[in-house]
């Protein structure tokens, strides 16, 4: 089997060692003939930009679980995967679940100032509603996370298909689930669909004191609108790990107002050591001619 | 059944109604003939300090799972039963593991300074090991979070009993469960055996970056060797929510050590609406001639 790699640079050398201990009957290669390869691992910032070369490809594999960068290629008529790590799917859950936990126990309530500032003990998790937007594989590892810690989840879904534990509603009551998250976590892709989503309207929704997550898309936020609806005190907080361009530059207003916290697009790492393996499995499929997994539906965009 | 009721200024307010309401069938006072009292509820800062009028009395039951400040007194003859309340162990887990996954996170590793620091992936949590000083109530439900959430935690108990999940070590091990323990989780009851446990020795004993976490009692720990300790990055944090002096005061060194995060004894809040409930249940049983439960051994102090 005679894979192509594609990726910014440095990523070879964190991925080369993982995919050829989790594959080594393959050929991985940085160039070569297009036509000779049988399958392509790619994720953005490399060379590949056309892929009509590469006709014999049976399955293009994503790196990342965000596929917004490749997806509208036209020269893209192969089959294209997109990554569902284990290894991310729990370092999201633990992303969210870390600053939820920081919301949900007030921890920014504390200085070290000498002030004891005891009296105000919050509420159990069991009655501090979150909503989780986006129940992908991330947002049913995150949900299901925040299950076990005692937390009522609400997800809201494309497809409204029900998850174990977690109260989901249709894109159609998302109203109603911002207007009950004292919590919410945005884990939606970037499709036309969701660009803007999260506009002056619809974060006014957002309870009193209500924290906002979102490692998921930046373009889901009108940044404008959330740093209005920030100095309104709705939502009190915003985490923000991802954003319209990144490194966030640094004059921008979120590193600056005083109820934003930037995380630099670290809550969704995949890691070589449990994709490499997703990898291997998904291209062993192909060559064997059977359907690959995760594949991406054109259409919808993710 | 009678029952006298003895708190610090402020807790009847917060206690009777919910009392009251468990409990219908009791007459609550605080005060009245102490010969004619048939139970006290208890917490430390009330007006008895003499247990010795109060002889029909057939239980004293504790609003505080920590009983240091009353198990000594030599006019206490009664059976004495400490608080195990579900709401101060789920809330205590919620404390433990929101602190574990800041520490776990590295999130005090990022500032709103404009600057990107991608880059530093931590590891999976199963890849994070944690140790939890006591397997109590309390200890059991810290490390069935911290299990839940896929830390590999290691327990240290005086009996040594098995808890699923965990890897349960005697206190002679404890050399070992420190060596082992990137976040150190203290929540030993304050006894002649455990009082400044943590010195010099011991805190040498944690890893190159561990952090400390004590919501448990502050008499386990020696104030100035962990000073020390933290001034040589070893642990390289501590938050502590219990002191030997409460509230701590404004000019201790532990408020303006940069490796310190003080919080106010909020870890362990016993809430009356899941605590009455369970005081409501252990009078009734003593009313029935049934013996208590959680009744402290006198000579454990706990």
């Amino acid at each position: 089997m005679k894979v192509r790699f594609s990726a910014r640079d440095g990523a070879w050398d964190e991925w080369a060692p993982a995919l050829r201990a989790a594959l080594p009957e393959m050929t991985l290669s940085r160039d070569g003939d297009p036509a000779g390869f049988d399958a392509i691992i790619y994720a953005p910032g490399g060379d590949i930009t056309d892929f009509t070369p590469y006709r014999n490809a049976r399955l293009i594999q994503s790196l990342w679980a965000g596929v917004e960068r490749i997806v509208g290629n036209a020269t893209l008529t192969q089959p294209l995967a997109r990554m569902v790590d284990p290894g991310l799917q729990r370092g999201m859950a633990e992303y969210c679940t870390g600053w939820a936990m920081r919301a949900h126990l007030g921890m920014d309530r504390y200085a070290q100032d000498g002030i004891w500032r005891n009296g105000q003990v919050p509420p159990l998790a069991d009655a501090r509603p979150v909503t989780v937007l986006g129940m992908g594989a991330l947002g049913q590892a995150v949900a299901s996370m925040l299950t076990a810690i005692g937390f009522p989840v609400t997800g809201v879904s494309a497809s409204g298909r029900a998850v174990p534990g977690v109260s989901v509603l249709p894109v159609a009551a998302l109203d109603q689930a911002l207007a009950r998250a004292q919590i919410l976590i945005c884990l939606l892709p970037d499709t036309p669909d969701t660009q803007g989503l999260l506009d002056a309207r619809r974060l006014a929704l957002l309870p009193q004191g209500a924290w906002l997550i979102n490692p998921g898309r930046g373009t889901l936020i009108d940044d404008a609108a959330l740093l209005e609806a920030l100095d309104r005190g709705r939502p009190a907080h915003a985490v923000l790990d991802v954003f319209r361009a990144e490194p966030l530059p640094a004059d921008h207003a979120f590193w600056s107002h005083p109820a934003v916290t930037v995380t630099p697009h670290i809550a969704a790492e995949t890691r070589p050591e449990t994709a490499a393996p997703v990898v291997a499995q998904n291209l062993r499929r192909v060559m064997a001619g059977q359907p690959a997994l995760y594949l991406v539906d054109r259409q919808r965009g993710y």
